[in-house]
C-alpha cells in the first residue's frame, strides 16, 4: 500500500569520525529533525520550515527542493511533494543539518511512491542536496542518515557505500555556538600531507574498522587518533583540546570533530560516562561564554525512522 | 615437555597487499624455508646455511643470529642455539625472506624454551633481524609469518598487531629475477602525498578490511587498488602493468607489489584461475629473457609450523 503522507524522525550525524576523513560517518539519536511529506496531485514541490532558521522555502534554493526535483524528473512522475520540516539540528553545526534534510527528502519521497529505490539510489539523490548546502558531492553524512550505525563511504565516484555493524556505545556531542564554515575548514586543510602521517592515518583506520566489525571497544579507542585532520581544523574549535583531554581522563574511548565542526563528540561505552562529558563540556564552554547544546544518546543503529 | 630439537617450514609473506602500505601482510604456503634449531650445552650461536644464497653464518651478521642473540640476553640463558637453514625464499624476492629468517628463529626459540613468550612478544624479537637486513624495523613480514592468514600491523611504535580472519583464496606469486633494493624502493616512494590521494587509499584500505572480516570477495576485489604507491614502484618492475592487466582480464580479484617488489602477486577465487594467471607471469617474462619462479597456493592460515 502506498502511503500518501509520512512523518519521519531524521537524526543528526557525525562524519569523519576521527581519523575516518571523508570516508566515515555515524548516525547518533539526538538531535533530530522531524518532516512531514505528502504527494500533491500537481507536480509542484511545497516546503514550509517551522524552525527559525532562516532557510529559504523555494524549492530550487532549498535542500530538501533540489532532492525531491532530482526524484521527479528521474520517474517523470505527474504528482508533486508538500514537506513540513521542523528542523533542530542547526545549520553549520557539523551534526549534518543538510544530509538530515536531504536525506529525509529522499527517504520520505520513497516510501510515498512505493519504495522504487534502493538506499545507494536515495544516498545519490540526497547527495544533490548536500552539494546545494556545501558545494560538495560527499555522502558521509547522508549514508550513516539513510543505513543507520555507522557507514563506509568507500568511494564517491562511484558511490560505493559500505554498512557497518555498529557497536552499542553513547556519543556524547557539544554544539558550541560559534561558526566555522564549511568552505574554511575545508581551506585549512593542507594539500599534501607526508606519507609518514597517512600511513599512520591509515593503521588507526584499519583498527578502528577491525575494531568496529569485531566489537572490540579497546582497539576502537587505541584507534581514534588523527593525526591529519584535527591537529590543523582543532585550532577553530574553542576549548577543543581542553575538552578531548578531560574527555579522555573521564573515559571516553576517544572522540574529536563532528564532520568539520564546531561541534565536537566523544565515545564512551559507560552512560555515566557519557553524562559526566557532558558536563565538562558545558563547564569549559561556560568559562570562556561561549552557549552550547549538549546531546547524550546512544549510536542510532536505525538512521530514519517513520512515525 | 621442553623439546631439545625442532624442524620449522617458515612461509614466504606478502607484504603491504596492494593498499595496505606498511600496515598489512600475508602468508603463503609457496616458497617456504626450512629451519632446524637445537638448544647447546653452551651460550653460543652456530648458524649453518644449507642453501646457496652467500648469507654470513656469524652470528652478528646473520638475521637469525641476531635475534637469537636478543632472546639469549632477554631470558639470560646460560644455553646456545645451533640452527641449520635452507632458505628456499630468495633475498630480495619482497617474498619476506628476511622476515622469514628472523620469524623462524623466534618462534623456534620459542619452543625450545617451553613458550615463555607470546606472539607479540616474538614479533618484537624478530624485528631485530629486520632491522639488520634492511635497516628499517618494520613488523608487516613478520607478523603474518609468525600469526598466519592476514596481519594488521595497526602501529610499530608501540607495536599494536591484530591479526584478521583470512578469506580462502589463492594466491599466484612470480619473483622475476631482477634485482631492486628495498633502500632503492624506499627511495623512490614521495616524501609528501596529495591529501585527496590519501582520502582514497583509506577508503580502500577500509573497504579491504571490511571484506577480509565479511568474507565479501567482491569487495576485497573492489578495494585492491593502491593511488599511492604502486604507480611509483610498479616503474620498477618490468612487464608490471602487462601482468596485472591480463591477470585481472583473467579472472584475478586484483593484486600488485609483493613488499617493496620485484615480487608480483595476484588474488583469485579458484584454482584454475591462480594457475592461467601463473602461467600468463611465465609467458610476459620470457618474452623478455627474464627468469622467474612462479607459485601458486591458498593464503597461509598457520604461518610458521613444526615438523
Amino acid at each position: 500500500m502506498i502511503k500518501k503522507e509520512i512523518q519521519l524522525k531524521v537524526p543528526a550525524t557525525v562524519a569523519n569520525l576521527v581519523c575516518g576523513f571523508d570516508i566515515l560517518g555515524m548516525a547518533i539519536h539526538e538531535p533530530y529533525d522531524e518532516m512531514e511529506l505528502r504527494l500533491l496531485s500537481d507536480p509542484i514541490i511545497k516546503i514550509k520550515h517551522l524552525d527559525d532558521f532562516g532557510l529559504p522555502e523555494k524549492a530550487e534554493k532549498n535542500v530538501v527542493g533540489v532532492v525531491l526535483r532530482k526524484i521527479m524528473e528521474h520517474t517523470q512522475m505527474k504528482q508533486g511533494f508538500e514537506v513540513i520540516i521542523k528542523k533542530n539540528i542547526k545549520p553549520g553545526s557539523g551534526l549534518g543539518s543538510s544530509a538530515a534534510s536531504a536525506a529525509g527528502a529522499a527517504f520520505g519521497a520513497n516510501v510515498l511512491l512505493g519504495k522504487p529505490f534502493s538506499y545507494p539510489q536515495l544516498v545519490y539523490f540526497a547527495i544533490y542536496g548536500e552539494e546545494l548546502a556545501s558545494g560538495t558531492r560527499h555522502a558521509d553524512n547522508i549514508a550513516p542518515c539513510i543505513y543507520g550505525g555507522i557507514t563506509l563511504v568507500k568511494s564517491s565516484r562511484p558511490l560505493d557505500i559500505i554498512p557497518l555493524t555498529s557497536p552499542d556505545l553513547l556519543v556524547t556531542a557539544v554544539h558550541p555556538q560559534v561558526e566555522i564554515k564549511t568552505s574554511d575548514a575545508r581551506q585549512i586543510l593542507k594539500n599534501k600531507i607526508p606519507l609518514k602521517d597517512a600511513v599512520t592515518q591509515w593503521g588507526n583506520i584499519a583498527g578502528l574498522i577491525t575494531g568496529i566489525l569485531k566489537n572490540d571497544v579497546d582497539l576502537i579507542g587505541r584507534s581514534l587518533n588523527d593525526v591529519v585532520i584535527e591537529p590543523t581544523r582543532s585550532i577553530l574549535i574553542p576549548k577543543f583540546s581542553e575538552i578531548k583531554e578531560k574527555s579522555i581522563l573521564e573515559g571516553a574511548l576517544g572522540g574529536g570533530i563532528s564532520g568539520s565542526g564546531p561541534s565536537i563528540f566523544m565515545l564512551s561505552k559507560k552512560k555515566e560516562t557519557a553524562e559526566k562529558i557532558a558536563k565538562i563540556m558545558c563547564e569549559e564552554y561556560r568559562k570562556i561564554g561561549v552557549r552550547q547544546y549538549v546531546y547524550v544518546s546512544k549510536i542510532n543503529q536505525q538512521g530514519i525512522t517513520i512515525l
